[in-house]
Parts: C-alpha cells; structure tokens; sequence
C-alpha cells in the first residue's frame, strides 16, 4: 500500500485543489493537506469535492492561538485567534494509511514518544526541538503540560489544576487582606472613640483668659483628631475594605468551575480515545500473531484450507489496522482539543491574575493616599492650639482676672488723732 | 502749743539739715523730714544729729517699691526696690503734736476717715486723689486693699487671701493638664498596642512575589506608626506630663502658707494697735471730760483744792493726750509696714502668676510640637509601603511563580500509530 499511495501523490500534485482545501509544508518538508471547513486533514491531496471528508489523521493544530491574551479577555469568553503558527508536533514520518506490512520483519521502531496518563509526549532528545509557544513572558501556556506527580506517587495533579488553584488562593488573598483592613478599621475606631471622650473632659476647666481659651482649644483639638481617624475608617471601609471584599463576587468561582469541569472533561474523553487505541493495538498484535501463526503452517504443509484461512487473517489483520489507524486518528484529534482549549484557558486564567495583581494593587495605594491624608488632615488639628497659645498674654489675663476680682482699689492712710 | 511749735517752724527752716536728714513736700505742700539710716519721719525740723530720733510720727511710706517686678523674683525673696515715690498718703492736716486744746470748744471735726477690719481708709471723696502705684498694670498691688465680705455679711475675706487663692488654684490647674496628659497618654499606648499586634498578623501571608512584598511593608508599617505613637506618648510623658506634675513641687505651697502667715501677721498686729488706739481715746475722753467736771465746780465755787485737782486733771489729760499720740503712731507704722509688705508680696504672686503662665503655655505648646512632629513621622511610615506598592509587577510575579510551580514544559505531541 505504501507504493500505491506514494504513486498517487506523484500523480496528483500537479492537479488543482478541490475548493476549501489548502497545502501546507511541515518542518519535515513533507507537504499535508487542511479543509478548511471540516478541518480535516490529510496526507492525501484531495484530488475533488466528492473524496471530502478525507479520513482525519495526524491531525496538525495549525488553529491559532491569542498572541498578547491582553485585550479584553474577559472570563468565559474565548481568546481571539492570530495567525500564530504552532510548531506543536513532530510529524508522523510515515505518511498516513501506513500499516504495518504483514510481512515476517522485526520491525526496529525506536521509541520517540511517550504517553503518560493518556498525554502523549516526545521523549526526551527526540523530535525537533520545540520553542516556547510565548518565548520570555513566563506564560502559564508554555509550562504546565505535564501532570505533577504526588510526592508518594500514587495520585497526581494536572497542572491545569494547579492555575486553578492559584486563582483560587488569589481570591482566598483578596479576603484576608480585607479582613486585615477591617481589623484597622476597629483600631481606629476605638481611637477616634477614645480621643473624642477625653476631648470633653472638665480637667482644668476652670482656667481663664488667654490660657484658658488655648487649654479649651488643646481640648477640643482631640475631637477633631477623632473625626479625622474616623473619617479615616469610614474611606477605609469604602475604599478599600468592601471592594476587596466585593471584587470577583461568588460568580468568579462558578466560572472557575466551569473551566475546571471542562478542561476535566476533555481529559476524560483522551483517557477513553486512549483505551480504544490500546484495546486496537491489542486487537492488531493478535490478528497479526494469528496471521504468523497460519502462515508457519502453511511452510509446514501446504494445503488449501490453510491459504484460505491465511487469506481471511490476512483481511482481518487489515481491518485491525485500520480500525487502529481510525482510533489513532480520534485520540489524535482528542489531544489537539484538548490542547487548543489548554492554551486559550490558560491565557485566561493568566489574564486574570494580571487583573488581580493591578487590581490589588491599585486599593492598596488607595489605603496609602488614605493614611497620607489623614496624617496631613491632622496636623491640621493642632494649628488653631498653636495660634491661640502663641497668643497667651500674660498681662492681659491678670487685667482680665483682677477685673473680675478685685476688692477693692483705695489704699489705706495713716490715722487721725 | 500750736504756737511754739509754729515758732520753731519759722525759726530753723533756713537753718542746714542735720547729716542723714532729708527734706520732702507732701501733696499738701507741707515739708516734712526724713532720717535716712533710722527711717524715721517728722513734721520738725530736725536741729541736730543729737535730737535723733525725733518721735516717729505720721510715718509716711516713701520707701520704694519695685517697678517691673519681673526681674528675677523668686519665692521668698524680696522685690528689689527702686525709687518710685509713692503718693500713699494723705496727709493728717494737723502737724505732729497737736493736741485737742483743753478748751470748752465744740470741736468740728470733719470725717474724712473710716477704719474696717482695723484698717484706715479714705471717705469717699476726701483727701486728695489717689493715682494707681503701677497705673495700666492692672497689677495686684492696686486692686486689693479692701477685705472682701462674705454675701451673709458675717465674716470676709482679706484681698490677700484672694490672690493667694489663686496660686493655689493655679496649682490645681497645673495638675489637672497633667492629668489629662496621661489620659491621652493611656490612649495613645492602647493604639500603638493595637497596631503592633495588628502588624504581625498572618492574613494573606501566601501572598507572592512583587506584590506579597508590597503587602508584607503595609503590614509592617502598621508596626513603624506603633512605634511613632509610642515614641510620641514617651515625649509627651517626660516633657509635658511630668514638668507639669513637678513644676513648683511640694515647697510652693509651704512658701504660699509663709506669705499668708507672715501677711496675716501683720493684720493680727494691727488689730492689737488698734484695740490699743481705741483704749486710749476713751482714756483721753474720760480724762477731758474729768477735767471739765472739776473746771466746772471752779467756776461755782473758788476753792485751793479744786484748783490743785484741777492742776491734776490736766495733767492727767495732758498724758492722755500723749498716750493716744503715740498709740496712734505706733498704729500708723504698723499699717504702714502691713502696707509695705503687702505691695511686695503682691508683686511677688503677681510675678508668680505671670511666670506659671508662660511655663504652662511653653509646655503645652511642646505638646503640639510633639504632635506635629507625630503626624510627620506617621506620613513617612507609608512611604516605603508606597514605593513598594509603585514596583508591583504582574510579569515578574508571573515569571516567580511559574519558575516555582511549573509542571512541565514538554508539549504533547501527536501519537504514533
């Protein structure tokens, strides 16, 4: 089969393309071809409409991702799609529809791959070498592919699970920080309470004139401290507390969720195309064996009911590869699914961190312009006590006390005889 | 008499005054003569040094009393005197040594004097004007001559007592802004207490990289404006709140209770003079009038022995007359030194005042020194949260947490068939 079809590329490339369907070259330099509508695509140039949909297989997720993930994004929504080439995959170096010949060859495969709960990865050292997806941005795109492993072995965390967990614990942060602010709201409030209490207290009430007036403003001062803290707490509350509180209400979790469950969702349906793979394999190796086995017999002793039986193993083993082809194909596909929606959700996930750090941010300066103002605000309290002790006059608060009190002015002279 | 001493007037004016001796005009135009070792004053001419001391009569306060009693006058010690003539006294229009004649005339003596609670004043209207010591001073030294009377009538109050009062009551006032200081100082450790535990909080200490740092100095800031309160309520515990328990300790009020005995003293003196003077005007009464009796029976009937009783009688008079001239001179010096101490002492409280004043006013104005102080400091607490707060830097957060919980970074690659 491997002659028939190289004999039709030959024949065919020169023809042109059925409508919807476009060529591309892959690294290998090895020419594949894409319909557009269906997204199917093949080895096998389409020579017309009527051979659409080609068998899928090698599925190449040339689909395009999000360069700066920035603009708009918001959650729930996907990102807009670039003409950003993936160079994802090393390419199949067998063209599709390549089985394996039924004939009596150990064939040497090197292992270059490696499939690791249902992902399917090159080993190291082999395949072209892959360049990150958003080289120097640290992007959660390029770096969690892999399952980690727990410590004891047994289970393990996708790592999509861990940009999950990451929003989450943001969200847990943003909660506690506004709990620290409410704890300083309370401060303060006790304080204002406390300065305001003192601020009417009677203690050397009975002081006069210039000085008394300073002394009841000093007084009065600690009321207008208090309204200055409690103005303080109130913006607190305002400005701070409640929108940490408020930003990214109970929906940011569903929505969380829903990413969860899907991307949860695309891995389940890999385990199963997977399972289906090695369930066809195992089908394969056994036609196979039987095929061998059938045909050791006839070397033994030629005999027509043998032929006929090599004949039928022959066609079934066919039937195995193919179905095994067909499953490879799905898996393929299935994989591709799953990474397209890893690279768009992850670029979410990343946006919303990038939200939540400048959002934090910013209330958090909003804290820092509160306690400035407030530190200027009172300072403000103690310049009227500053004006009136600057204007303590001693004498003129003797002429105002003597007035008051005086007994009396004529002054004694001697006595008559 | 009258004549004789009028004679001797005429006689010595021109003559040259004895060495120590000076001579003064009253207000009157009456000249009169002052010894300046001894003190002493009279209406005669002094003749000699050998006729000193002359009989200390109509003492007249020219000694001098202090102009600005500011310059250094500390408790217990005297003003310093400087001269200022003062214009105390009206003069007793009769020169000294006049007697009532033992004639039968019906003396018309105008009241031009009324003494209450032992002291000698001026009717309302009589004797010449008397201009303030210390003229827009409102000083203590002018106002309070007279004994203040209780509402009910029944006892009252010296105006000296009145200004010692007022010490003491300034006193009081002076440890009841301390008293209030250490309220606030109270207030001011429960804050920084609140703070600092504050500070060491745990809330969303997970927070990482560029912005937990940020979120790191907020919090510790909290514990930077805790020291700043605490710092404050020490300065204002050792510069305000304790020189206002200690200024004028224990001493002031022994050295109020010297001045009030000593001034009540010199009352009580003049009690007993006054007893003493009164005594001997009714001696003298019941003497002229003895006299008149015995002249009486002369006039019915010539008799040796009504003439010699007569001779008696007058005599007796004579001393009586005497006797009341020195009582009333020696009441005179004791006013006159009643008066004396009382400007001095007056000025003294008054100079007392005038300092607790400025000592109060320089130390609350401290207190909003070390206010302001407070509020500059705080401000500068938040700036290192500020500059923090301004490097907050999504990428590098990024870049450090993907560094520390990547997965992996293989991307997965189609499967073989």
């Amino acid at each position: 089969m491997d002659s028939t079809l190289t004999n039709s590329r030959e024949a065919t490339e020169s023809r042109p393309l059925p409508p919807g369907w476009t060529s591309y070259t892959s690294p290998d330099g090895l020419t594949y071809y894409v319909n557009g509508c269906s997204k199917e695509t093949t080895w096998r140039r389409p020579s017309s409409p009527a051979e659409a949909p080609q068998r899928p297989l090698a599925r190449h997720n040339s689909s395009t991702y999000a360069t700066g993930c920035h603009s708009g994004a918001k959650t729930g929504q996907r990102a807009e799609t670039t003409t950003v080439a993936l160079r994802k995959l090393t390419i199949n170096k067998r063209p599709p529809g390549a089985v394996s010949p039924a004939k009596r060859q150990i064939k040497e495969v090197k292992e270059t791959k490696t499939t690791i709960n249902c992902v399917t990865f090159p080993l190291p050292g082999e395949g072209p070498e892959q360049q990150l997806l958003k080289p120097n941005e640290w992007s959660y795109c390029d770096y969690f592919w892999t399952d980690r492993k727990d410590p004891q072995g047994t289970t393990s965390v996708a790592g999509f699970e861990v940009l999950l967990q990451k929003q989450l614990k943001g969200k847990q942060m943003q909660k506690e920080m506004a709990e620290f602010v409410h704890e300083r709201i309370k401060i303060e409030e006790e304080y204002a309470k406390n300065l305001s209490k003192l601020s009417l207290s009677t203690l050397a009430a009975q002081e006069e004139g210039t000085l008394g007036e300073a002394w009841t403003q000093l007084k009065k001062s600690l009321h207008d401290e208090a309204e200055v803290h409690l103005k303080f707490s109130n913006k607190l509350h305002s400005e701070v507390e409640k929108p940490l509180l408020t930003f990214r209400g109970d929906n940011f979790k569903k929505d969380l969720k829903k990413y969860d469950h899907h991307i949860a969702d695309l891995r389940k349906q890999l385990a199963s195309r997977y399972a289906s793979v090695e369930k066809a394999r195992k089908a394969l190796a056994d036609r196979q064996k039987d095929l061998e086995v059938k045909t050791q017999q006839l070397e033994i002793k030629l005999s027509n009911k043998t032929e006929e039986d090599i004949k039928k193993a022959r066609r079934k083993s066919t039937q195995a590869g193919d179905d095994l082809m067909r499953c490879v194909d799905l898996y393929n596909q299935t994989q591709s699914k799953w990474f397209e929606e890893m690279v768009t959700t992850s670029m979410e996930l990343e946006k919303l961190e990038v939200d939540r750090i400048e959002w934090i941010q910013q209330h958090l300066r909003q804290y820092t312009t509160l306690r400035h103002e407030t530190d200027m605000f009172n300072q403000s309290t103690v310049e009227p006590v500053d004006q009136l002790l600057q204007t303590v006059d001693p004498g003129k608060d003797r002429e105002l006390w003597v007035k008051e009190n005086k007994t009396g002015e004529v002054r004694p002279v001697d006595m008559d005889i």
